[in-house]
């Protein structure tokens, strides 16, 4: 698949490079449709917050110039994009002069069964929990171990993603995924200020929600509310919304306000 | 510098490895000295734990290989062992079969002044705060962002090093060393069963410790208490110990038991 560096086409970069000592980087993963970025602007926003955190100072119009020819070029599927500190000696000191390094890593459209998003998904329930730390709380960077350890805990594909809580029990995400939780027809996803990433997909349909008179409640959860909500769903921006029918020997149906966000997703992103 | 990639001459790697996209792999800062690895089993120990921990299926006896004909070539300096789970395609997923890559990276020796050393050093009091996650504690994994936030924090050269307490305001550790309390004979350094890198310094030091009949207390640390002791040292596998004479307006001398490890370090392993 095709592959860029630096806004040219490459498979490899140094082994000095920050992303590899320090995971000292960013990325978004990026659906591409009809050779366009979905959700383009989200992801740029994003990106562009956690390089302010982060003191990385990146050249956003390149970025973007470059993101839209390579998902020109790419036409359909995910572009992932990685964004890292760029090379340097030894030493966890950032660089006064960083030179942003900028790769764009195409792949074909996951094959996820159609069944996740019409008859929902099982969720499988992640020993490892999220360690908190405001200071990178929301962002997309490159230190996700925690997210390999959870997602090496399951091999049953009956499990289509796994739901994870902090370490003081909250629930927080999926590891892929956000959550979103229904109750009396409110919307309640989980605060990130400790933990978590902000997904975009989170932010349009939080959006969504407000322009439509639908009420949000972002704040703290605990295990036990989750089996008194109504109607749980998972989203991202590759998939769009998966209702969760199971978890923990808990049944859900898949519930109205799921099923009329998954509309406005069909409408508006071409989902 | 000299730079290999798995076994062979080489400087860069591809775009897809896992080290990059997660930080998902460990590493080793090895002192090279008349073109031996100092502490090679220490280091060893530490990586095969950690691969262990993240069930990286890593090779050791190429690996002891590698690096051995690495530090023979490379004779002076500094040795960085990176291990990564290495490529794959999209996803958190570890794949079954990995392959992990091993990278060597050369530098020079880093140019400390002496007087660290001999006269102590002032410690910056970082207010990044690490994160507790008892499934990462103790290793030297690659997802070291608190770690470049911190140092971060300050430029001025006065500071050599800076300390680092866990969010529950706990002292655990220096950006880059290991630290160690002395209180009426007795050492004391923190337990890192949340947070925090077990040095192999540490290590070494604590074995010294407990074949001379010298205390030892592996324990929290309030930072209040750092403020009763006698003495306060960092030691790391590059400088070995560094006194600190002050930090946050508070001055120690440079202790007894302080330069008799340093003594120690100096006729065991030619510091």
């Amino acid at each position: 698949m095709l592959r860029w560096v630096d806004g040219r086409p490459g498979e490899t970069l140094s082994s000095l490079d920050r992303g590899l000592a320090y995971g000292d980087g960013l990325f978004e993963t990026i659906a591409v449709c009809h050779a366009r970025p979905r959700l383009l602007e989200y992801h740029l926003q994003r990106l562009a917050d956690g390089c302010r955190r982060l003191s990385i100072p990146l050249d956003a119009k390149l970025l973007r110039a470059e993101l839209l020819a390579f998902t020109g070029e790419l036409g359909e599927g995910v572009a992932k994009l990685i964004v890292t500190r760029g090379d340097a000696g030894r030493g966890y000191a950032p660089p006064a002069e960083a030179e942003p390094r900028r790769l764009l890593l195409g792949s074909p459209w996951p094959s996820y069964p159609d069944a996740n998003a019409t008859q929902g998904i099982e969720l499988f329930p992640c020993a490892t929990r999220l360690a908190e730390q405001p200071l990178l709380a929301g962002l997309k960077h490159l230190n996700r171990l925690e997210q390999v350890i959870a997602r090496g805990e399951w091999q049953d594909p009956r499990f289509a993603e796994g739901l994870m809580r902090d370490l003081s029990g909250r629930v927080v995400e999926g590891v892929f995924s956000n959550l979103f939780l229904v109750r009396q027809g409110r919307l309640i996803t989980a605060d990130l200020g400790r933990c978590g990433v902000a997904g975009v997909m989170r932010r349009w349909l939080l959006e969504q929600a407000a322009a439509r008179q639908i009420a949000v409640e972002i704040r703290d959860i605990d295990y036990a509310e989750l089996f008194r909500a109504d109607e749980l769903f998972l989203c991202n921006s590759l998939y769009g919304i998966w209702p969760v029918c199971r978890l923990d020997r808990h049944d859900w149906p898949v519930g109205a306000l799921t099923r009329k966000l998954q509309g406005i997703l069909r409408t508006l992103l071409d989902f």
